[in-house]
């Protein structure tokens, strides 16, 4: 195990859902010999998609080169699917990074930013039809690796996703640790976390709610399919030039 | 199932650990026609255990009767322990709320304002010992309900209570349709989330860093027990007078 400091990060973003930062944060920063700063587009408060206010520590610029890179996703995401400015960063830090970590809608973002080209990837069970229009393998897992890419499903998935790259980072033992100290040994009071188990009137009520998000969720990512279809073209048609 | 609006509130406090506040906000923030509001010793930026950063909304005193009241635990539970202004709180605003909900430590703090008399109770796993002080009846589950007092245990033990607490608060359709969105469905990597299933070596582990303040708690609790026997043997005194 490689026991280097670590520099870990998350963007954070008005609108995101705290707990798919908040839930992962509380694993990674129990880490040993690292450190973990939240990074906006602006520095200080951040309202979470409910309002409650989180803080970035410094803007995205300010980063360094980090060692993990943390994703989440949430409603406000959508804003920031033709952000080039958050885009390039998330690049730019995700050639560098050991590894880059998506929790729930997090990973359309990932998306939008050209990183799941050819990548196993999940994200929230009512957002995983949208990622083959980023090139991605949509797979239907709490938890997916591929390289030093790792998504987590929906919202708590983040927490089961942090103790794995927790384990990737600092070893079984640690990751053990952690999850004891958190009493990490879930009981879920209804079998219905996912809709598979969930019955049909509790899938449609769930939807009900975000219909609307996932609809204009379908329209940026298509936007983003179209451009990426007409680069596609253009190379072809300037290579047959 | 009663439908009038909702009013819930939760201590937050400098060393709370952001987690035992953070999963149980994210699903009782979801129930319908219900207002959701931090509350501190001071309004304004709160720190927890580890740096993370949120925000109080208003003073204690702000605060109207709340039907639900929220209280996380962490490290910094044990400087409120003797915060005769913070506990007068607790006693005044668990004396009308409908429903009074402890997460790991915060049960500490309910027993130093003198709520847990007679009740069962759960606490962190590595607290448990320390409940009988307060005069409660210390019970190793997950999620412990005595009428209005329903306490959670370690950290993420506050999910499993927020989802209970939401049923009993607006039904099991509502609760589910909440569990479904946060795609709740956990896979724990480790079966070692309790002391009675992890290995011996990964109790001691995590058992090593929080030593010094399992220790002060102690201190704090027994203060608390033996203030209590003296005011009883006043009374007594007193009343033989």
């Amino acid at each position: 195990m490689d026991h280097r400091p670590l520099r870990i990060g998350a963007l954070l973003f008005e609108g995101l859902d705290q707990i798919d930062f908040t839930g992962p944060y509380e694993v990674l920063a129990k880490l040993s010999d690292s450190t973990f700063t939240t990074y906006g587009p602006v520095a200080g408060p951040v309202a979470d998609t409910t309002g409650l206010v989180l803080r970035a520590d410094a803007v995205l610029e300010e980063a360094p080169q980090l060692d993990v890179l943390l994703v989440p996703g949430g409603p406000g995401q959508q804003k920031l699917m033709d952000d080039d400015r958050v885009l390039a960063w998330l690049r730019s830090q995700a050639a560098g990074a050991g590894c880059v970590f998506s929790v729930c809608t997090g990973a359309l973002l990932l998306g939008a930013a050209g990183l799941l080209r050819g990548v196993r990837a999940t994200t929230h069970w009512a957002a995983l039809h949208l990622l083959p229009y980023f090139g991605a393998d949509a797979t239907d897992e709490r938890v997916v690796f591929d390289g030093r890419l790792v998504s987590a499903g929906g919202v708590t998935a983040g927490i089961d996703g942090a103790l794995r790259v927790a384990e990737l980072l600092r070893g079984t033992e640690e990751a053990q640790t952690i999850q004891l100290l958190l009493q990490y040994a879930p009981e879920p009071p209804f079998d219905c976390g996912t809709p598979a188990t969930a019955p049909q009137h509790i899938v449609d009520a769930a939807l009900r709610p975000i219909g609307d998000l996932t609809a204009a969720r379908l329209v940026t990512t298509r936007r983003f399919a179209d451009r990426e279809r007409a680069a596609g073209s253009r190379r072809t048609d300037t290579g047959s030039a």
